[in-house]
């Protein structure tokens, strides 16, 4: 980060990490804050139940998100998955929503209901429910979604955790998000969720913004990490795996016995683990095949 | 509403109260949930524990709640206040707040800095902090900020509560947001909180559309009112008294007895209390003088 904040840096002089670090000093410390600023979920306690209760907001926004004339059912099943994912991405189980649409006067009333349908049945299965929203006119159309979700005391998976010679694990097969995934995927809640009450992550985080930056971000300038370029080239194109980011599947780090996982996994759940790499305790992203090692540079999704 | 929602029905041919009506229809009613859309905030049952868990949220946007240039601190007071103002409307405690910004690359990071700083004050005074957030790239600056609140069990304010024969009463002066309140105003946190806790407020909510068109929501085509001309034009013209909205004040209707009611006021609270009239069980709003009765229309902000 610059370390001298004068009057005239602009929002454009940032990365968007570097924003989110400035304006985390804004958060105060208080009784029953968990985890803040800095991970997929903030986690609060609460006096007398046995659980947390974990918040997490969402912006998806139109011609950021997805393009003017998308399917509706689509806006509305990426609006709220991207919110589920961040819950999964903790190991919670989702419970309320709230929408603040931001609504263009002249769009479709049919194809706003068509939305709000395909969200509704997405929450319905997990006995979820929006609960209230706010509204105001928009040049563009643009959701705001916030949702409470709920776990475990003790069995938040943070992104801090992460510690060197861990195996790292990816849900799905990555690099598909340009071919349609980043507005049909479904949040890997229940994965989540079994992963973190079993202990099986260490640390955890949603590819949103492409594997490698949001590894980097899980290393967080601690650890580094050595991928393996073979099984990554069977999932996509390696530049569409490592940094076209919006996969939505989970990554992770785990000390599990591999195997056993696996075979855990496969009895449970349909969609793909695997084991892509594992960390280390230089810093640094490398990528390795039989015949060299590589340095992987660090890029992705930029707001800014 | 239209009865007949056919597929050619834009988001123009509906008034507000019209949109979020239909959108209400995708609210599952869940376990733990006591008051869902329609209200200041949402109220969710939390098992285990003595008081509830509210949720509620607003946008606050360039060029509609701000203009372009104004005072950072001015816009972050406006903020975080207008959702403060929602908890209060409930009776509620403030706790937990997120935010999601939408950021022009052009925009200066020590104004950013200085409406994070002013939310920070604000949050301080309650024991609330900001928790996370999300971040977007936009033309407009604006703010998602969604807020978590707690209230005793039994003690919620709702809007639904409202009968026939309560006195109507107002906090603080109404008709002077045009002056600069709609920008610095305080959040009527305390006094809520008071109303709520003994009683005194049988149906509440906060007056962001204008004093006619919040009290119609309130009476909800049950029931409905007569006011004190010449109590509201002490306070500013009597158009801008009724219909200029973003007061932030507090309307609530009690059947407290008036002078006990103002007497206990007058010992907590430096903001004014004003009998305004009261609800009756025949529909529509009246002004009545020493003259005459006159029917009001009701209008207000509208965003559509």
């Amino acid at each position: 980060m610059k370390n001298h904040i004068n009057n005239k840096l602009l929002v454009k002089d940032f990365t968007e990490d570097e924003i989110i670090n400035i304006l985390s000093c804004y958060q105060t410390d208080r009784k029953g804050l968990i985890k803040g600023i800095g991970d997929d979920c903030a986690v609060c306690e609460t006096e007398g139940i046995d659980y947390h209760v974990v918040y997490t907001s969402d912006a998806t926004i139109e011609d950021i998100h997805f393009k003017d004339g998308e399917i509706p059912e689509r806006i509305g099943n990426k609006a709220i998955g991207r919110v589920l994912s961040d819950l999964a991405a903790m190991g919670a189980e989702p419970n309320w929503f709230i929408i603040n649409l931001s609504l263009p006067k002249n769009y479709k009333i049919a194809d706003l209901k068509s939305i709000y349908s395909r969200i509704k049945i997405v929450l319905d299965e997990y006995d979820s429910s929006i609960i209230g929203g706010d509204l105001s006119k928009s040049k563009k159309l643009a959701f705001n979604i916030f949702g409470v979700g709920k776990i475990k005391k003790n069995k938040p998976v943070f992104r801090s955790n992460v510690n060197a010679n861990e195996m790292i694990w990816c849900t799905g097969q990555l690099g598909h998000s340009l071919s349609g995934r980043h507005l049909d995927f479904k949040p890997r809640i229940q994965e989540g969720k079994w992963l973190s009450e079993y202990g099986h992550a260490k640390s955890m985080i949603d590819i949103t913004d492409g594997l490698i930056k949001d590894l980097d971000r899980l290393l967080k300038n601690k650890y580094g990490a050595i991928l393996y370029e073979d099984t990554l080239k069977k999932m996509s194109s390696l530049n569409n795996v490592l940094y076209s980011g919006e996969d939505y599947e989970l990554l992770f780090t785990s000390s599990t016995d591999p195997s056993m996982l696996l075979h855990s996994w496969k009895n449970l759940f349909s969609c793909e683990l695997t084991c892509i790499g594992y960390t280390t305790d230089r810093l640094n992203i490398y990528l390795k095949n039989d015949k060299k090692i590589n340095l992987v540079e660090i890029r992705g999704f930029q707001h800014f």
